[in-house]
């Protein structure tokens, strides 16, 4: 069998692809667009999560009528766990091409930290709607669900950063480490206390019981934000390097492997009624995600968001790495497997066509 | 239980440590002293086994006779397996203080040459004793026995270096790949095509049943003397801090893996008789591996090996991480316990004592 234990992903993979977005965010840029990075975040992803939902639901129910699925297989938490997943946008042939072309860094900094903050929201998003879904599935009048999934969700959201947040507080050692020892004339020790040190954030939040994904993410931007400045030039250029490694590697094998997974995962299921309406409920959804809350966040705003930039946010929703991983990590059930199918084909769509025209939108958008 | 399979030692902490080994030698030096570090490495590995082997048989004759062993426990190829996993020297503490301190560059390769290459023979001298043990164990004629395993450990050696050897060959395109395209334009792919394959070479080694540390030493070696001429500088540097990070990392895990294991360990045997006979064996055997050959090799040599360099290879007979690897791959039987918990006092000893004493001993022996 072609394939390796989920777990892995979340366990080895993801951590250094999300510490190292964390940890190489441009401070400046990012703290300027804070709010308007939050609000993309949090509540476009709801929003994304939420829209995508309710799309699906309707396109189930055409399924069911026309005869393509039985009453009963595929619930309103099925499709908001679609939605939730579907909501991490991975933009990375995008930023690549940002950041050779020297793009707007308000731009870059918009798409980077959103498309960080918004993968950490979807694991929580698609972790509490598995929790969830059972308990609601037995009751299954639309509207509580609906109510109360949205809720816990958000109780949940907050609780878990707040308390990841709390997690990182041992961490705060070490820029006292690195500041007041002489563990700077040892780079390699730095180097690795460094490691380790970020690691056992990850650690301690899994072993907590909360996810470690969203600690490392939050120890990835203290780290850049305290400990780095204190490092020794040598361990600067030692940790950057090697994070960034990590990060190549990670992400090369994710997207090897969903080369695999179309190929060689034993129960895909096309159902071109359902994969419709996916791409057209990502795209609804982004459109929903994106332009009222510009339009809000630009009644606040000094410099405000133009019109160009707007679409090209629109036009950078790739999936990735994040949404197949969180795909595939239930694949038991009917339903799960045509998300997987679905996830699949919506990556490589995004990544193949958004990814490869981001050149010719910029010239056309006069971003450039 | 706070233990972990001895397999990850070496799938997982011994091929960063071995290839890093190839990949630092100084090429230089080592080329020009080749004839002296292989005489080292493997007649003299041959004779420190086969001497710690004879010493430790007969203290087991002892003990047997003193009551404390059951006959028939303790078959001279046990002895012969204890002897080979002790000749892996490991100067780590050494070495890291002769860099520091500039020491005679001729005495440092010839302490490096060896210990790198003496862990592989180390390993494939343990290897084929333990394969070909149970076989002569039923038919327990020492002479016999000893010239039999004599024969096929060095014919099994032979084979092993050479057809890792011709494994090497699809890796010598990675010279090709890297002068003759423009793969050094792109940093981040170089290093990652650059661990990879490498990995690659270890990976397809072990798939064909071979020894894949001795695989991944010279592919180290190779890499280092074809492929990294031809990288890009930054992926120079990439890959020898990348390398030397996972040394370090590895190192230290397996350091404190060792204290562990002392403690936690359930099966220790502590037996005075056979600890006593085993440091005897080792000192014995490293003075047997280091004057006799020095002489011979005195004989061929341009700038001789003089006497307070003996002394100090002599003193530089640390264990370390290779030994204590090979020990607890196998810890099901009495005797086997007993090696490792033997093995594990050897390297704490003469890591700390010998490993503390290296400057005044360099100082006494007026080195510097």
């Amino acid at each position: 069998q072609m394939t390796f234990d989920p777990e892995i992903f979340f366990n080895v993979l993801l951590p250094p692809i999300i510490f190292h977005a964390g940890y190489s965010l441009k401070k400046k840029h990012f703290f300027q667009n804070l709010g308007s990075i939050l609000t993309y975040a949090f509540l476009g992803t709801a929003i994304s999560c939420i829209v995508i939902g309710l799309i699906m639901y309707g396109f189930v129910k055409v399924m069911i009528h026309a005869g393509q699925l039985k009453n009963g297989d595929f619930h309103f938490t099925d499709c908001l766990f679609f939605g939730s997943l579907l909501s991490a946008t991975d933009p990375v042939t995008v930023l690549a091409i940002f950041h050779e072309l020297h793009v707007d860094p308000d731009l870059y900094t918009l798409l980077f930290g959103e498309s960080v903050l918004n993968d950490a929201v979807a694991i929580v998003l698609t972790y509490i709607l598995s929790i969830i879904s059972p308990a609601l599935i037995s009751n299954c009048f639309v509207s509580t669900c609906f109510f109360n999934s949205f809720i816990s969700v958000f109780l949940g959201l907050f609780c878990t950063v707040f308390f990841t947040g709390q997690l990182l507080f041992p961490l705060t050692h070490l820029p006292h480490l690195t500041k007041f020892t002489k563990l700077c004339e040892f780079p390699m020790l730095e180097t690795g206390l460094f490691f380790l040190l970020s690691w056992s954030a990850f650690l301690s939040a899994e072993a907590a019981g909360l996810t470690g994904i969203v600690a490392v993410l939050f120890c990835g931007v203290t780290q850049a934000h305290y400990t780095y400045n204190n490092l020794s030039s040598d361990s600067k250029m030692r940790t950057k390097q090697l994070f960034e490694f990590m990060n190549f590697l990670a992400e090369n094998v994710i997207f090897c492997y969903m080369g695999l997974a179309l190929f060689t995962f034993q129960n895909h299921i096309f159902n071109a009624l359902f994969i419709l309406g996916a791409f057209l409920a990502t795209f609804v959804a982004r459109a929903c995600n994106i332009y009222p809350l510009s339009f809000l966040l630009n009644l606040g705003r000094k410099h405000k968001i133009p019109w160009n930039f707007q679409h090209m946010m629109m036009f950078s929703g790739l999936r990735g790495a994040i949404a197949f991983a969180l795909a595939i990590r239930d694949t038991d059930s009917q339903p799960k497997q045509m998300v997987l199918t679905t996830t699949l084909l919506i990556v490589f769509f995004t990544v193949w066509v958004f990814g490869g025209g981001t050149t010719p939108m910029l010239t056309w958008l006069q971003i450039r």
